[in-house]
């Protein structure tokens, strides 16, 4: 059978009107088949995980992917106790959706409520690591949305596995067949991106050239980020320890994710310039005092660094040449550390800890669909709440809008509570 | 002095780092300048729209705009007061931005804030009535947004003086310069498309023709609706008076709007289906029972009719051709009436009013900035919350995140009170 990714993008459009209306109860036991079955197909996902493996293990010493790549590759144990942690973490957390978000009088007998629901079919593009697809799979279901996903190539044994289970236990639960749906192809990206129709929005995570290509070739909403050019700035009244031990575990903890540091801007009056430069080469940081241009992403163990004369300058950096993702400040001044988190304008603002904090994990959403530096939609880590929209609910008694036109009637916009 | 488009937006955004930061006492006395100043130049303004009503009468003495282009062109004394008062309302209203969404322990002393943001400069495309520059520039200054101005060039004489009231007020208050700017010509449409740079939004409100096509000539997030086709399902157990009210008052009180109804659905067995047709027919709405296509938007007295068997196939005839903006059912059965609201996948589900009611202003908004279909940010009507977005806020005591992967240190995840 062929796989014609137009028809599964329209049944899943069709599976949509069923799986957003499901309550928690039936999406909870959605969750719970998968953990199950998971379980109980352990040893063919540790299998079909070897197999990628092995292609990879070619792919590598052909120079295709980096070691790194290789190495994330591989499901162990741990990930997958944590794979099957994470669903029951999402079963805990409350529904995302039907929830009321407001309740007005209009008018006597006319009450309007806004209420939370689902977004519809969402394309999500994804790297090569074993645990994503179930993640992901995870929060679609949670949140009552369809959709259609595309694992990197070198994971296709293991995302063809989990996407068979995942698919199994949703029948089991009487889901429609096509809620989630496993994307082959490169091409298929392409037709993704036409399908308006069906699709509500996509979420590209991967290189910045793939964020930027689905973006100028779609006009489905996009929801992502392109780059992590994140900074920190050390004001003049901080100590130096509290700075070395922040800028070391945001620069070096894992310098290759979006949410590690780039740039790191120091006040000309901060007293230990000297030693911090020191301390950090120490620590194996290279230092970029003239980089070519301040929006360098180098996700690796090297730090463009420039002094500042002022907080102002700081901030006048980060909003011309950041890109928005996550900036923080080290100070032991309240006043500045106010004025930095008001004036910069990211998806996060912090002061006085790593910038690597950005994570829907770390915030406490159960699991991150992605982070966005969009300025609609969703901003930052993006959890549950991110994939959801809501509609309005209007009920009356057979209410006309001539009688408040002609002003017979008037409005009482009484705020209602729910 | 040539306006140079591409300089406006960049200094629009430069202006939109300092409005950004602005509370909800400076933005109200910039509210109250621009009310002022409005009433300090009424004659001015009018004899501006004399010219354009000059103007338009030969437009419409050649059919180039139609006689209700040309009524709604004209500013009178009541529109007037009312573009007053919808000012004055607007300072009643409560800062959106700074709102706090959550708050929440990370961990001790690692405290996370989520904060309501405006989104920046954005760009608004809307129709030739004289009105709308003050609502929309109000709108946005109380959202602390800046933006791109185009009005319908049918009233390019009264938007320019509202433009230069509007920037003379906002300078009175310390405001930056290029806060509000007026665009002057469609040829700018197109530029403004291309400077996603700039631009975080784009709020296109007119034809469909025009949505569609800022929709697929931007990477810039568009927030609009391309067409209202609303339906009115007659359930099986309604009453014939109730049912031919809320018909009427949908579809003849001004049938252009994009909240009237384009289609009715009749269940098969209400009982008095020969009695509506006539009353409608009677009422001056002509039926048609074999439309071309089902999502004809008539904008005239015009209904396209369908006898439906189910509550089911009228759910699946919605879902299916209508265009997600605003559906009633009228009916007496409490559990029809919550599944049509459950199912029915729509901005507006409403049970026993009229679709008339989806309006800003009606919902107790303020105002709108337009009408959204979109499934992601801001859908229905737009008020002051749809011009915003948030930040994370999160203050630290120097934490990094290697204790917490290593496992010494464990997140709490324990939400505050706000």
């Amino acid at each position: 059978m062929e796989f014609d990714i137009k028809e599964i993008a329209k049944k899943a459009h069709e599976a949509y009107f069923k799986t957003q209306t499901f309550d928690n109860e039936i999406k909870n036991s959605a969750l719970r088949a998968i953990a199950d079955k998971l379980n109980q197909n352990k040893e063919l996902i540790f299998e079909a995980n070897k197999k990628d493996l092995i292609e990879a293990k070619t792919l590598l010493q052909n120079n295709e992917i980096t070691k790194s790549s290789y190495d994330r590759l591989k499901l162990d144990e741990a990930k997958f106790r944590d794979l099957i942690k994470g669903i029951e973490d999402l079963i805990r957390l409350d529904d995302p959706v039907n929830k009321v978000l407001l309740k007005r009088e209009l008018a006597p007998d006319l009450t309007l409520e806004k209420v939370s629901t689902p977004i519809g079919v969402i394309g999500v593009i994804f790297e090569a690591r074993p645990d994503c697809f179930i993640q992901i799979a995870s929060l679609i279901i949670k949140s009552g949305n369809c959709a259609l996903l595309k694992g990197g190539r070198e994971a296709l044994n293991t995302n063809t596995i989990f996407s068979k289970i995942t698919t199994n236990a949703l029948l089991s639960v009487n889901y429609p067949q096509n809620t989630i749906n496993l994307v082959y192809s490169r091409e298929d990206i392409k037709k993704m991106l036409d399908m308006d129709e069906y699709l509500s929005l996509i979420i590209p995570r991967g290189s910045n050239s793939l964020v930027k290509y689905i973006k100028e070739n779609t006009k489905i909403p996009v929801l992502g980020h392109s780059s992590g050019i994140c900074h920190i700035y050390i004001d003049k009244e901080s100590k130096f320890q509290n700075a070395l031990d922040v800028v070391l575990d945001a620069k070096t903890q894992y310098p290759s994710a979006c949410n590690s540091i780039e740039t790191l801007l120091v006040h000309k009056d901060f007293s230990d310039i000297d030693k911090l430069k020191q301390s950090l080469s120490e620590n194996g940081v290279k230092i970029e005092e003239n980089p070519e241009k301040w929006d360098i992403e180098w996700g690796d163990k090297i730090l463009s660094f420039k002094i500042v004369n002022s907080l102002n300058d700081a901030i006048e950096h980060i909003n011309k040449y950041g890109s928005g993702h996550t900036d923080a400040i080290i100070s032991d001044n309240k006043e500045n550390i106010d004025k930095f988190m008001k004036y910069v304008d990211s998806a996060g603002v912090f002061a006085n800890c790593s910038t690597r904090f950005a994570d829907g994990f770390r915030y406490g959403f159960g699991a991150e669909v992605g982070i966005s530096t969009n300025k609609t939609h969703a901003r930052g880590p993006v959890g549950l709440f991110g994939l959801t929209i809501y509609k309005y609910k209007l009920k009356g008694n057979y209410d006309t809008v001539s009688p408040f036109i002609s002003g017979k009637k008037t409005f009482t916009h009484k705020d209602l509570e729910y």
